[in-house]
């Protein structure tokens, strides 16, 4: 049998009660971290201007949008989700093979669910399955798919999406191999949209176009049947490099998702243990911008590679400058979605600090790892080391650490009396009866203005 | 400025007044063609099922399908005139690329037309516009980028839906370089496709992806700015070599248009000298099937490389097999949509002879070449040679052959009437105040039972 045949019957077949209890609950971790990020992440202007956009076009508003009022069809629904839940880059990371794996996923499913009815553990299982086959088709192509230029989150993600719909809808396995072969041929995203709307505009359409695969494929329009590992499929004609076998290994025994990390900061991912040093220093110290005289860094050098903007004025040149971290852990004590804005980035306080930070590349640094010192203008000197970075594979956010970072993200959209009602539908939701109860609690009462 | 930059100022700015007049002629031979295979491919089930599938979730149906009752919101129509224009591997070539280049924007700009007022004047100057922006960029990575399993037809086509729609809807220069990124990272469509409704759903794809492009870029919706030559951009991601120079060459003063070719048989373009031969040994001796006793046919390796099935049973097998094509040439004396239905494939008068031929590669002949033999029963030997197969670029069908050609496509979809009626504005499509006039006549008064 083929990769695509193989994938098709395990995800036609899988059911919840195989699911390793783990794994299930890996599952509600990585659903709590997507729902906070997408409930942060709705009011940023690429929703709004996509909304703006595309509402001539929606069909009937069957379907919510995760924290807004507005109501679209389910197409549309799942491609505002996955903006609205990749546009902070806070989402969730598979560090195997650098995929942002909930956003095409989840933002399908929601979309989905919010129009059809779907219980708490069918949504679970179809999530855990499409997880899977995002991630381990991922793996067969990371990293010449990802070096090349592809944002994988996009162009694995759609397989994803197409698998987790196609099993909502109960698809044959003739039907989700055209599903996933639907799918590979719509496989789209490039790096080089990184810094503009159109980096969270990938996971979107890869949740909208493999929603899609599954609906055309369950009504009968045929695909390739070798989508995947066909001469002329995805793995050879978008990777130079590819190791089929990894989409099959260990199937239904091995769970992706167990290897899910959760951001603690809304940020290129190797500045997280600069920060989270200068978060400590402030702690320790009770640092304010006028104390600090000078801040001096030594991190792995990749840091400096992709993280050494410092002269900056935007929110999203933040997110990738070290110095910008450094100096709101060192200030603010914090690193949370309203350090990232453009008045954060151009706030006094922090720019002082940020034009006092040097940064040195270290070769005997991990990217997990950080040392700061800081010079206090009493002349004291402080020091921070960080040996493996919160929030990595191997020191996990916690349930609590996931939870608060859901109500500070969710609080953008949300009082907190519904933000918390979201989150605990969120924590407990193989037991809900239809998940439409979890997404119509992140729907604000009365529209921003 | 990146070719980025200039292929979007040339967009903005280009004007039906500088488009030389057989440019212009050819537009609407390219369109007449367009139309017809759209007619014709319109009551493929490949239709049926995508129109079954999208219905629940079209928006406002302001828009019409070509060839059908029903109606779509614009995207969704664009997807539709896609799949039904290509579906029949009947439309056009651009031979220094492999492109169809008119479905994917025609495909739009219809859809587009049918909801918006857009005159006959500024429907082929965005229509020249995006095709060039489509065959160029097409040019720049091929053949690399084809070889490597692309369908260019879907890949390229993107960018001429993206700059078609773009140009309608008066996009600024800065929201043309949008439009055209937003089109570059959704850019798809694998060749492991071929042989499913999956071919035709690139084109499709292209045209409804391609036309949200600009509706997303003029909302401001932001893309990378070098979408196409940056180097995580279209050409360094999808192309392991490429010239890029050949995307601003002479623009403005070269039309590719110039060079778009259009089929006499609805069939890989490979068997067409073969096809040609047989129809005129036909019409020369009144062949019937029971005269035929052997058919020899000497033809350039490639077509046997390409179209070497012999013993079929499928219509769409027909299409790749010169057997196949000898046969009905013979017996019937054309080869139009009616001789690739399964019903054609399977008839015993063509089935008897297409047993009866054998074929040779030889390496003397090209690929517009073709030499048959015929033994018949009683005995004698015919043969024919073609030195140029019909429709090339150096033996082009006339403007009588693409009217005749659209008529006996056309027929499928409207009565002889109607069809003269549509064929006659497409013709004059410059003249048109309103392009809704063409639009509507292709829609059938009474949906087909």
């Amino acid at each position: 049998m083929s990769q695509t045949q193989i994938l098709a019957s395990y995800i036609v077949n899988g059911r919840y009660e195989d699911i390793p209890a783990g794994v299930r609950h890996e599952a509600a971790r990585s659903l709590v971290n997507f729902m906070g990020v997408a409930l942060g992440g709705s009011v940023d202007p690429a929703v709004d201007i996509a909304i703006r956009a595309m509402t001539p076009f929606s069909g009937r508003p069957t379907a919510a949008i995760l924290g807004r009022v507005e109501r679209f069809d389910p197409l549309h629904a799942a491609l505002m989700n996955g903006i609205s839940s990749h546009v902070d880059d806070f989402d969730d990371t598979t560090p195997q093979n650098y995929i942002h794996p909930t956003s095409p996923v989840a933002s399908a499913m929601f979309a989905y669910a919010s129009a059809n009815r779907v219980t708490g553990r069918e949504f679970v299982n179809a999530f855990v399955l499409g997880f899977e086959a995002e991630s381990r088709i991922g793996n067969a192509v990371y990293p010449a798919h990802y070096d090349a230029g592809w944002h994988i989150t996009g162009t694995a993600g759609i397989f994803g999406a197409a698998a987790a719909i196609g099993r909502l809808r109960g698809l044959s396995e003739q039907q989700m191999i055209w599903s996933l072969g639907l799918a590979g041929t719509q496989a789209a995203g490039l790096r080089e949209m990184f810094g503009s709307m159109g980096k969270a505009f990938h996971p979107g359409r890869a949740a909208q176009n493999g929603y899609a695969s599954a609906i055309l494929a369950e009504a009968g329009f045929t695909a390739g049947e070798r989508g995947i590992e066909g001469p002329r499929g995805f793995a050879a004609v978008q990777s130079a490099r590819y190791d089929l076998s990894k989409i099959t290994a260990d199937l239904g025994v091995d769970f992706n998702l167990r290897r899910n990390t959760y951001k603690p900061y809304p940020c290129g991912i190797v500045n997280h243990p600069t920060i989270e040093a200068c978060i400590e220093l402030h702690r320790a110290h009770n640092l304010r911008s006028a104390d600090i005289a000078a801040v001096r860094l030594r991190v792995a050098p990749l840091v400096l590679d992709l993280c050494n903007q410092q002269h900056i004025t935007k929110g999203l040149q933040g997110k990738f400058s070290v110095y910008h971290g450094a100096a709101i852990g060192l200030v603010r004590g914090q690193a949370g979605l309203d350090e990232y804005t453009d008045a954060a980035v151009t706030d006094p306080a922090i720019t002082r600090v940020r034009e006092r930070v040097t940064a040195t590349g270290d070769v005997a640094l991990t990217e997990d790892q950080a040392r700061v010192e800081v010079e206090l203008t009493d002349g004291r000197r402080v020091t921070w080391s960080i040996e493996q970075s919160l929030g990595n594979i191997h020191r996990p956010l916690s349930d609590d650490q996931l939870s608060e970072k859901f109500r500070r993200c969710a609080a953008r959209a949300l009082p907190p009396d519904a933000a918390s009602l979201v989150l605990d539908r969120c924590w407990r939701i193989d037991e809900l009866d239809d998940v439409s109860s979890l997404i119509d609690a992140t729907v604000p009462a009365v529209q921003r203005t």
